[in-house]
């Protein structure tokens, strides 16, 4: 009998007669997909692959005291006028905003530039997200770097988990899915039933695994970052756990978790 | 280099600077994302694989001259008033509703039943995509069952194709999703440029599609439908290239394309 590897073996607990505790691992393949789910019964780890997420996850690594997301250049700009020792990052587009400190790049979030400075980044989907996912129980920044990390953290919680991929103008992109499909991988395994979308996650995962870089080099957004001449941002975002750092949100920061 | 069997091999026109012509393939992976897409620019394939484009399909072939989809059961009373001859099929979460004809099973939609009948049908998802569909180029219906007529005619058409997941209350299912990819890959290779989800889509159908009602049987859905008691609909929906009639949307009614 052919199956996908991440379609369940063992029978769905849910259509077992046993009552055994059940762990939900959901993948919301969008953002305009949210408010199909009661987000404050679930972590959600919000995955912007290509670039913001895995900015923030370098950044937080690199001893940035808090990354702050907003949605507009107005609101950075107005936490500068209030703070003016805070880095701003601005982008649109996948460009830097002119007179901004810099923009999503992960280049931009080493340590000789954020270390124990707070940055207000501005990004289109990742903010976008975010906000959509506020009343979460709790609310962490997944992206390849820090992969294997935030599984080991979610195994630990145990507790009902939601993929928010940030994707690209509220649709489907292939990148914020595969790792989500990563995440589920390292899941299926530890008491976590996955949804269909979470099946589907996995499975793309399996088919891109082996040369991640080499799978998504001909997706939409990867052809248009291309163009903007940020192929290297592209390779460095698809490394695999080279942090460990998991950041979390906490009022309106993104903090290292447990720092 | 490794690369799922559906990412474009050559460079995306897209992407190159030859003005040669481009066909779009997109894949709408639930209702929700319909607003996302200029649907009067697409031709649109409605897909509910369980069970109701599949009853469609196996319906017009059959020589029902028509299948009015409606979404709420008052109106599929109201046609009964006017038309007394019309057939009632309604199902509610699955379940036919006390009083009619039938409900979405296909074995409801032999010739014996339907030739020369016109059906009003009320699906739940099924008739929702078409609804938020409805201001497409046209309209037409697909399901395993008549897999390769519709990629037969699409490829005619060469026109850009939007496929339109009724997926599972908004969201995302699988079943569906794997049809979309049965569909990407025929059309991958005549000119049609894949986006992301048609990518995703098309290499999902890779996986399962040695075994589709083995890939497909441990998802959500399919569980549920099982504890209906009609894994014989299921069975009979998995069937590959059955049927060769398309419906169409004609105003209110699906008709055979062609008839």
């Amino acid at each position: 009998m052919e199956r996908g590897s991440c379609t369940p073996t063992n029978p769905d607990p849910r259509n077992s007669n046993q009552n055994y505790p059940m762990t939900e691992l959901a993948v919301c393949l969008t953002p305009s997909l949210i408010p199909l789910f009661e987000v404050e019964h679930y972590i959600v780890v919000v995955i912007d692959i290509f670039r913001a997420t895995s900015s923030i996850c370098y950044g937080i690594e690199n001893g940035a005291e808090a990354i702050i997301p907003v949605s507009q250049v107005e609101e950075c700009l107005a936490y500068q006028e209030k703070h003016p020792d805070y880095l701003l990052a601005a982008e649109r587009n996948g460009e830097v905003v002119a007179g901004f400190d810099f923009g999503n790049s992960p280049f931009s979030y080493t340590a000789e530039k954020v270390k124990g400075k707070t940055v207000v980044l501005t990004t289109t989907n990742g903010t976008h997200a975010l906000h959509l996912s506020r009343n979460a129980k709790k609310i962490i920044i997944g992206s390849f770097l820090n992969l294997t990390s935030v599984c080991t953290w979610l195994k630990a919680q145990n507790y009902n988990t939601l993929l928010v991929c940030a994707g690209w103008k509220n649709n489907f992109n292939l990148e914020d899915t595969l790792y989500a499909g990563a995440i589920a991988d390292q899941l299926k395994d530890s008491g976590f039933v996955l949804d269909d979308a979470a099946i589907a996650a996995c499975d793309l995962f399996q088919v891109g695994k082996n040369d991640i870089p080499a799978y998504l080099s001909k997706t939409s957004h990867s052809e248009r970052l291309k163009k903007l001449g940020i192929e290297k941002d592209i390779a460095f975002c698809l490394q695999v756990d080279v942090t460990t750092a998991i950041p979390v949100l906490d009022g309106e920061k993104l903090v290292k978790l447990g720092g």
